[in-house]
This record gives C-alpha cells, sequence and structure tokens, in this order.
C-alpha cells in the first residue's frame, strides 16, 4: 500500500512509546512482560490501517495483540484510530481497570524471528496479504513455506495461524503450501460470507469493501501447535 | 440426471456382457482376474455418459478402468460411446495386440464395499458429483466422511482419490471433510484451467461445458494409501 508520507510521521510515532513499539528486536522473548501479563501473544502479520487488531483488542481483553507493519505512516494511521477508539472506551476501560492489550510493531515480517523468540506466539493472523501473482515472486508471499516455516518455530504448543484473503490464487497456493507441508486445516472456507456474516467476524478494512462488492473471501485456520498432532 | 428411458436397456446391456457387468457382486475380489492382469484398478464413481474413463483408458493400457453409475440408461449410452471409439481404435488395437482395459458397471456406490474387496483398487475418481446442496442431504455427498471411510477401506497401499466439481460449496465441504480425517491433500486448484488447459487432461461432458462458459473448476488429489503416512 502507498501512501503519502506526512511530515513528522517518526515523531508521532515516537511521541506514543506506550502504544508503538519502533524496536520491536529489544523486546524479543520478553513480550509478556512488556504486557504485564501471562495471556496469550496473538500477532498480525501486516495489519495496514490496524481495523481488524484494534477491534479484536478490544473484543479479547483476555488476549495481547501486536500488530505489525513495515510502512511507518502505516502505523501512525492505525495508531491514530487505536487512540481515538479508546478514548470512546475510556469509560469502559477504567471501570474495567483493564491494562493495555495492543501494541502496534514497526518490523519487516522477512526477519519476524528477530523480534519473536520460539514459542512465544500464540496465534497469526494473515489478513489479505499480498498475493505477488508472478510466480518470480513466489517467495515474498507471506504463505510461502519459507516463512510458514519460521511462523511454526515462533508459534507454542496451541499455535494456529488464522489465513483470509480475496485472492484466489494465493489461497490456492496456500492451501498447497500448508497441505505439502502436513499441517492440518480447519473451517476451510471459500466464501466466507456466503451463508450471511459470522457472528461476532471482525472484518478488516479491504474484507468490508470487498464484501459490499459481492466477492468471495477465502479463509483457512491451520494448527500447528503439538494439539495437532494429538489428533 | 434424469434420461428418457429407451425400451430395451436392459437386453441391449445383457448382450454387451464383454464390457458391462449388470452384477458386480459377482466379481468382489476378483476384478483383475476378469481383466485378465495385475495392472492397477481405476474406479470412476458416477461416470455418467462415460467421456472420462473412456478417453482415460484409451490413454493408459497400463491402467484398468471401471465406471460405475446405477442409472442403466446412463450405461447404455456409456457403453454405445465406447463401442463407437473402440471400433475406430480397431486397427490401433490389434497391432498392439491389447486386451480390453475397460469395465461398465450398473452399481450403486451406497454398497460399493459389496462390489470391492479391501485394498481391491489403487485410485478413485470423482468427477462433478451431485453437490446436494441441502444440509439435511449432507450425507449423500459422494465425498461425506461416511462414503470416504468406505473408499479407505477398499484402496490399496498407493490409493488415491482425484476429485473435481464445478461446485463451490461441495468442494469446501469435501476440502474440510479430508482435513478433518487428517488426510493428505495435493495439487489443489480453485481455478483448473486458469492458467490454460493442462496437457493430457481428461475432461468430463460437464467439464468441457463449463470450461467454455469460463466457470472454474475446482480440483484435489487425496492420498489416503500408507504412502502418505511415510511423507
Amino acid at each position: 500500500m502507498r501512501l503519502r508520507r506526512k511530515a513528522g510521521t517518526k515523531l508521532a510515532l515516537q511521541q506514543m512509546d506506550e502504544l508503538v513499539v519502533l524496536q520491536p528486536k529489544e523486546w524479543r522473548g520478553r513480550w509478556h512482560e512488556r504486557f504485564g501479563n501471562r495471556h496469550p501473544i496473538h500477532v498480525e502479520l501486516g495489519m495496514g490501517k490496524g481495523r481488524f487488531i484494534n477491534e479484536m483488542s478490544v473484543r479479547h481483553p483476555e488476549w495481547n495483540f501486536i500488530g505489525i507493519d513495515r510502512y511507518d505512516e502505516l502505523l501512525r494511521r492505525a495508531s491514530e484510530k487505536v487512540v481515538e477508539s479508546q478514548s470512546e472506551l475510556e469509560l469502559f476501560k477504567e471501570s474495567h481497570n483493564k491494562p493495555n492489550n495492543l501494541i502496534l510493531v514497526l518490523g519487516n515480517i522477512e526477519t519476524i524471528e528477530e523480534m519473536f523468540a520460539r514459542g512465544e506466539i500464540e496465534r497469526i493472523y494473515l489478513n489479505f496479504s499480498d498475493p505477488w501473482p508472478k510466480t518470480r515472486h513466489a517467495e515474498r508471499r507471506l504463505t510461502h513455506r519459507n516463512f510458514v516455516t519460521k511462523y511454526i518455530e515462533l508459534l507454542n504448543s496451541r499455535g494456529e495461524i488464522h489465513f483470509k484473503t480475496d485472492s484466489r490464487s494465493l489461497f490456492e497456493f496456500s492451501l498447497n503450501t500448508f497441505a505439502e507441508m502436513g499441517l492440518m486445516m480447519r473451517n476451510i472456507s471459500l466464501d466466507l460470507h456466503g451463508n450471511g456474516l459470522t457472528p461476532n467476524h471482525v472484518m478488516t478494512e479491504y474484507e468490508a469493501k470487498f464484501h459490499e462488492q459481492g466477492m468471495p473471501i477465502y479463509r483457512v485456520e491451520v494448527i500447528v501447535g503439538d494439539e495437532a498432532l494429538m489428533r
């Protein structure tokens, strides 16, 4: 996604150091410390403008959320959105005395293993990742075997990958990757909203747009932790 | 598929006893004997008018083929087509002195275990099976867990199921069935002819029609034999 870069983005992000982490490698292996609790950590790779991860964090105070994007301008937009929606929720938050369960991170997923330690994550969300349609760019797809191998290392024994996309070709590629790697799949959907919206389903910006246009959304859950082996 | 029933269908079929088997249960466990060789046996469940199984049998003399349908009128049409195409091939056939590798069978797939013994089949083809879209009819779908469990019993150690359909909902249902059963999948396609026709790909009647209309064809290969476990 290309965005016009506003002046002072970096500075604005630095001033939100409760919400935004610009040097995620410093927290590798210590994210639970950062959150101040042992709740499971869910990570969205490529959060874009952050609608999904923000809504998820509000709906699921029992989980910790980390949204990653490599564009600082997207991070700024996402963080502004979070601050806005959180001030609306202030009353709710204070009455429950909840700690903040959302962190936005500037980082490149190609080096995700430098941001997280083995088994530090419980769930990875991949929402509408770039399909990189050309075969010679296949290795850049976030569901390429090279990436998935890294995810497996970082996921814990209850680890899952939740993937959704509007790209038929990327979904086909991804199903084959998961199948060839012998990973367990669950809740495969070739038209997620075909039978009406799933209750409690949190949509991304893209998804809302595609859904309005009547385009099918593809989705799959991949079980990678030890629990898959016990089935 | 509903067809006008011609008079004398049964009689016509009885007269083709080289090609057509009306009492398949009599050959259970002895199909190799019937073919006169030990070549692997490939079975198409619901062959319709038989274009696919007929073409496959011509292209693959190294395999034996059995096409099953429960409608005798379809069986008659399929057998007429076979006889026609085989007489065109007569010269070819004689010069190679090949035995016939195709049998058409009248039978109900619900009792497939009465037609074949354990491990007697090497591959099952399911082409454009009835999607039975209503949930209360799910058990009639040929990729329902109850059917797949039977197929696994009948397939040998190199057993595979090759499934294609134009029905998105049936394909979604089937992928989930295979995934939940822990079966290995391979060559998943969400648009089989999207990148041009696969060379040597044999199409069914339906497929040729849908392909002309530009509708996507879904396909998957399922590996059920011991070889899946060794991967």
